[in-house]
């Protein structure tokens, strides 16, 4: 039997490829999608050496013949795909009055038309087979618009109701889509410098009080798992600690 | 004492004419914004025919610079608008595989990015003065993704998400800013039209069973009233037999 | 033709007075319970001297017996109900290993069982009428369960559901149905003792960062004067500078 | 090592059922309370077929003597319990004219106030230890209120809104609370019954269109693996063909 094929778009150096390690290490052919190809590199080596099927494309998912153009070559080249993890981000504060047009626009490219090319193109091949999963990575910004995030939050509860739509229509036609919240900072380079720059220590945070990237994966692990009989659309994910 | 000012943008032959005759009723001065400047003639004639000042301007509200040439025109010409309802619709059906990018963006830019145009130049001119209001109508869609409505319900709750951040922002500012969702098939010739095309006759329907376009405004000229020690940012509306 | 009557349970001295004094000026009969009955005497003395016909009962609204022996009382000598406001409180700080079962119980008493005896008899006279009207306070912790409100927000996201599913059965059958989220500090003496008791001076704080018991009555207010084709189930309202 | 302890409250023959098994098969040492000792007889004997050491409480989850009582004794005698799944249903369907206060109130005692002395309880033990999980079945009663089940509703929304308050408090002391909404009929004869009487055949269903109790233990299995630095709080769980 063949593997099964994960296409992960977004594929940054944490989730992203927290996600495509633990495919990996499940037995996945694993396809990632990033605008900058040459970043891709040491992953597809790191997944090389445990024996892992891997495909990297340069692909920046704002643009449909791009997308377009994956999808067919992953699904004439590599076979079928079975799951599609969408993990593009976008998470920008600025206050109104200093929110352009620009700004405004990229940032809804980004978080949300983006992972509309990525939902419609995954149904152009899922719907006729009749099986597949679309997972998509949301965020407190996708259910709560706070001060200074109207174009973030915009962007990513768009997102959230083009997967609760796409999880309606296409459910009935065994096709698995789910939202995942992440309510919380995950654990990367740029959140430590955020903190930093808040003037605290990143390095005497509490154990844990910072969301690792491989329990984001092990969510979608956990989703991909689970039997048409009882999926799950959306959840949520944070540290014990967190204060929300 | 001069007249309040508000500007409505999208005002339609239903839920915008509404609101513009409540408010003139009510003794402002009235400034109207529509794609089509022609179709606004007769609702200009109505008002100025019961003594309203009224200013009709030809408003695409996805344009940028349309947006801001509009606001800086009537802020000096007309003087300082006190209100702003965003009006604007976009209610179409699409299932995913036919949603083309073009409908997925056009849909968009009428839903959501022209709200954040017309609530970011709102909100340039009434921060300075510390003091203004700005509505948004929404819909089912704003907190629900149907089948078939990805597009429809990402743009819907984009501007959601975009009005619940101005809120937090805003308020502060002495800015009200609030969300109406219309929960329910408001009285038009479009929405008789599909009740016909279901097989069904509209003239046949219990009488209140579609929502009235002056219900949705008499709710905007409350929420104008209401003292800012207790202001609603988000309300429904439906009739009395919906199935909701 | 008659003063419409309106039933006020939990008339308490802010935001239960502000109501009465509300619908008093608005031309209603006012019925108003409260537990001490004496506690109510100088408000009927208040309305009385604006000429509103006013009746205080003396009422346990957890009390089955009681509560249909009111409601019988005043439809059989006042006359027909048009509208009833739950108004009851019941805010308890706990935390979770000091919240007796006692408390959970007696909380639950006044939050929800209550809204649900009032809730019930009104209906009982309402729905063989065709019309009708039953309000009920919400607060924060009706739609958030905040550390060491385990208790509270039990009880009152019990009410909210109750007056969800109230609404959806009775509103076909002519009876709106309204919850209202206050999502603040109301202007009380509770609420100013305790901005003292965290060593700040509530003189000091701006104007209008506390929510007048007065908006609440004229949100009621609003919602009574609702057309039957655009019936608001849910509304919030919160101070202007308040941070959520 | 010990094996783990789970406490199950709500045994029943579905998914209470399922839950023992699935944590039996996992290692657990499984005890299970249920009103009617005398039914878990089968349940008991089929576990320790499988090696599986077990206990079983007759267990009125009402009471809070009982409830204080059966922990005791699992503390004393068996060990410290590491999870605790509370399971207990109570879907009822009343008009609310039909709805008596005895009704009202059995329907919280079993959905929302045993919930609450289940989750103290927990509490207690797991606090001083600063480690354990209390998971609550919910369902789609627990965030909406339809017509008919306004004492269901308040009872499960009631139960909601504690443990996220539970989750608020206790999360920052290591115990892991999670609420899993269960969004669909699940397998059960009551719901095959059910089918039945409106008159269509539960065997003509489409395969995997009612969940299976197996399902939702699966899906309490893998709450209970994920790591503290990324707890799910909420998740819901439905077949592919639901209609939602």
């Amino acid at each position: 039997m063949n593997a099964p094929i994960v296409l992960i778009v977004g594929a940054g150096d944490y989730i992203g490829a927290a996600i495509a390690k633990r495919f990996a290490e499940g037995g996945f052919t694993v396809c990632m999608g990033r605008r900058n190809k040459d970043k891709l590199e040491p992953l597809v080596k790191e997944l090389r050496v445990i024996g892992c099927q891997v495909h990297g494309y340069k692909f920046d998912a704002r643009d449909e013949e791009v997308t377009k153009q994956i999808f067919k070559e992953i699904e004439d080249t590599v076979g079928p795909i079975d799951l599609v993890i969408f993990n593009v981000g976008g998470n920008v504060y600025f206050p109104i009055l200093e929110t352009t047009a620009r700004v405004f626009r990229k940032v809804w490219e980004m978080a949300c038309f983006s992972s509309f090319l990525t939902g419609r193109e995954a149904a152009k091949y899922m719907v006729p087979r009749g099986r597949g999963k679309i997972f998509f990575t949301g965020a407190s910004a996708s259910i709560r618009g706070k001060s200074g995030y109207s174009a973030f939050s915009a962007g990513k509860a768009g997102m959230r109701m083009l997967s609760q739509s796409l999880a309606r229509e296409l459910g009935p036609k065994n096709i698995h889509v789910a939202h995942l919240i992440i309510d919380a900072g995950v654990d990367t380079e740029f959140v430590r410098e955020r903190i930093r720059s808040s003037g605290r220590d990143p390095q005497a945070l509490e154990p844990d009080t910072l969301m690792s990237p491989q329990s984001v994966a092990q969510a979608y692990w956990m989703l991909y798992h689970q039997t048409r009989d009882g999926w799950t659309h959306e959840l949520d994910l944070r540290p014990f600690g967190e204060n929300w």
